[in-house]
């Protein structure tokens, strides 16, 4: 017995309806989990468009291998030689639970000087050898030892750091049985490849250049960087290594990476959270035609320097977990240079400023709080706050010009600077950080499972 | 022309296996958008059971009233008549930004008692008044100044409070308008009523009590208090006022206060944001048949007060923005009282700690490297771990009866202790925090739109 048409009718209108519903229901849901959204690790809308063109530098030779410490199908392990003549500085995480690598970097940085040996820097991703005890000074000692023995240089001038899980033994064998490999790959020209291997959730690879015109010839600076913040101790360690063919004493050059240090490297923050194997490492061959640095050209150099610094710094916030939005946090008028940097510190890591970013809110009450909170010299009725050149607030309210439409307008841009003048003092500071997105979330919540 | 039964069975059968494939795609897509669970704004799963019994304290009357300050449809102002004799404690936020309320109360704690003559407190939801110039500061006369005549009372002993968005002007005619009416309603029952009007982003009303024997009678505390975190300058203000009938000295009451104001209220964060509103009041009527609080009866007043103050703090953690997970870290072993608190809220506020105890992931790597970045004095090889019972990492790396397994078991329950002991000295110090969520960033990316 059939049904009539009508009966039919009503059934399909009733599952059409059915279908209209739960495709309205769909779209309402958001738009990719959480999974999916980790799956696809799309670059970070606010990389640079391509990876630059970096200068090779004379007596820096570089070679990436894929040795599987824990990344299958990509290269995860890079080694630099550095000819006889290069002098090293650097910089390094200030955790006191910093792992064996850096602790071990510290130490022969503060040894008298062997520049006439050479040196090496060797690298892995994928396990960052922290917290693992005695058994992992002796995986960092096997490698270190293992490429001074391949290299032929003494162990002391070989550099090394791992970045990746904590916690875990590094299967340093995987390493040490790639050396081979990687000696024989050495290139002057394989900066890029070495800037890839580094990378953990990174979803670009770093890198800035510079040249500076010496006295009887150029000297060029090439560097490349890893990290999604400072931040993550898993997989988001800041790495960074720079190069140059400038002849210059090692003491002058660790002087100038660390004047710059604090306002390049130490002035972001993607979520407050301090890496336990930050390293920077500055390696000068000498190698240029140029004189030796010094007088007008130490100036220029010094501030090309302090560029490509600033350029990798400010590239791992773009690169910063989950990041929509680069945020300059400029503070002035503060009564000493610690409360200047307490305020900014303050605003870039306040997770209500940082979401209220994500959200394109131009909420400056957010602001206001985080100031108070910071400790920092402030008054109410003194403070001025600007989002680009648009006066917010100032003595203690809104300002009469701000309009709400201007602020919401300037909030869909995707670099943004939020500047607050304390009217205390005369001291400064501009910090970097990103926004905090439900992706930060996804990202570090699932990490590890 | 009719479709055959086929030509029907056959589209019906499409519709249904059409209904059946969203049916499975809505399941996979995550349980509920940022809108939708914004405007449900389902309880905490955190939430106690049910509001508590809370005791009515003799010279102690509350009344709420719809005043439309910017929520409508629910009560959100608040007023609480205390009777001559009464004596009134505080602690206030450190905030250099805050409001015109807190300098208020805290200049008139500041004056000589005047308790012979009464008190009352009045609170409104909906706008903080805070940075809102001197347009605040007359809003906040303004509503004390009325509710003085109304009650017969000096101003200055007219406590005010007012939570919600900052920056925009205190409508304070519609709450000067509401106070005859609040006045009529007085009644000493009506403190659940009190505690659900001062609520903004709470889920549930937060109430505790005690009752201490005293000498011939029984002293009686109830407290409420409103918030979702330190936290939120915006509508997460932490707001806290306790009752007694105790007959206590103002500066016998003030002391206890003070004494555990950081063990309570300043021991918890869900964000480490900190309101520019922060308020806690606690009021003494002496009215209880009991003599005077002294001796073994205030140890255990002292006792009670504090519980009462714990248990409230403690709800507003489990009430935090977007919470799953209720959090107790432990710090011992310090070296001073003040590393063993950066210890333990570089633990607690940790993004990276957070967003793993959201994920159910017992990374206990961003545990190291929180306490590494904390400043406190740490060693790798003298740290403790705990979850719970479980041990979890000890001299340098991963314990070995550790197993991952259990971690991850461990970490699936709603209430977690995080124990650390740092090897160093003898101090201690113990907080709460609750998990980072994609729902805390979606409520407060959102806020204002």
């Amino acid at each position: 017995m059939g049904k009539s048409d009508r009966d039919w009718k009503a059934k399909v209108e009733k599952l059409k309806a059915k279908v209209a519903k739960l495709r309205s229901r769909l779209e309402a849901a958001p738009a990719a989990s959480a999974a999916k959204a980790k799956a696809a690790k799309p670059v970070s809308p606010l990389a640079p468009e391509s990876f630059p063109a970096l200068p090779s530098i004379a007596g820096a030779e570089f070679a990436a291998v894929e040795a599987g410490v824990k990344y299958q199908n990509r290269k995860d392990v890079m080694l630099v030689r550095l000819a006889p003549g290069t002098v090293i500085a650097g910089a390094f995480t200030k955790s006191t639970t910093r792992s064996a690598c850096v602790r071990d970097c510290q130490a022969k940085l503060a040894l008298k000087d062997t520049a006439g040996e050479g040196a090496a820097i060797i690298v892995n991703s994928g396990n960052s050898n922290a917290f693992t005890g005695k058994v992992g000074e002796e995986a960092m000692g096997a490698v270190t030892g293992a490429v001074a023995g391949a290299l032929n240089l003494p162990v002391t001038r070989v550099f090394s750091s791992s970045t990746g899980v904590i916690g875990e033994p590094l299967p340093h064998e995987k390493i040490t049985a790639k050396i081979p490999d990687l000696v024989a790959r050495l290139d002057a020209d394989a900066v890029e490849m070495a800037a890839r291997a580094i990378m953990t959730t990174d979803t670009f690879p770093k890198g800035a250049a510079a040249t500076v015109q010496g006295e009887g010839g150029a000297i060029h600076i090439s560097g490349i960087a890893k990290g999604s913040g400072m931040i993550a101790p898993d997989m988001a360690t800041m790495l960074v290594y720079i190069f140059t063919d400038a002849k210059i004493a090692q003491t002058s050059l660790q002087k100038m990476v660390s004047r710059h240090v604090g306002a390049t490297f130490n002035s972001i923050t993607v979520d407050s959270d301090t890496s336990t194997s930050d390293t920077l490492l500055v390696a000068a061959t000498g190698q240029s035609p140029a004189a030796e640095v010094k007088g007008e050209v130490a100036k220029a150099f010094e501030a090309a320097l302090k560029g490509v610094m600033l350029s990798l710094a400010q590239q791992v916030v773009r690169d910063g977990e989950g990041a929509t939005k680069f945020v300059e946090v400029r503070v002035s008028g503060a009564a000493s240079d610690e409360d200047a940097a307490r305020a900014a510190f303050a605003i870039a890591n306040s997770p209500l400023v940082k979401t209220a970013v994500a959200g394109e809110d131009p909420n400056w009450g957010r602001i206001v709080a985080a100031i108070g909170k910071s400790g920092a010299a402030a008054d109410r009725d003194r403070l001025t706050i600007r989002f680009g050149d648009i006066l917010v607030a100032e003595k203690g309210w809104r300002a009469p010009s701000y309009r709400e439409e201007d602020g919401a307008a300037y909030m869909k841009q995707s670099d943004l600077i939020i500047a607050v003048d304390l009217g205390q003092g005369r001291a400064k500071r501009t910090v970097w950080t990103c926004d905090l997105t439900a992706r930060y979330v996804a990202i570090n919540a699932d990490y590890r499972s």
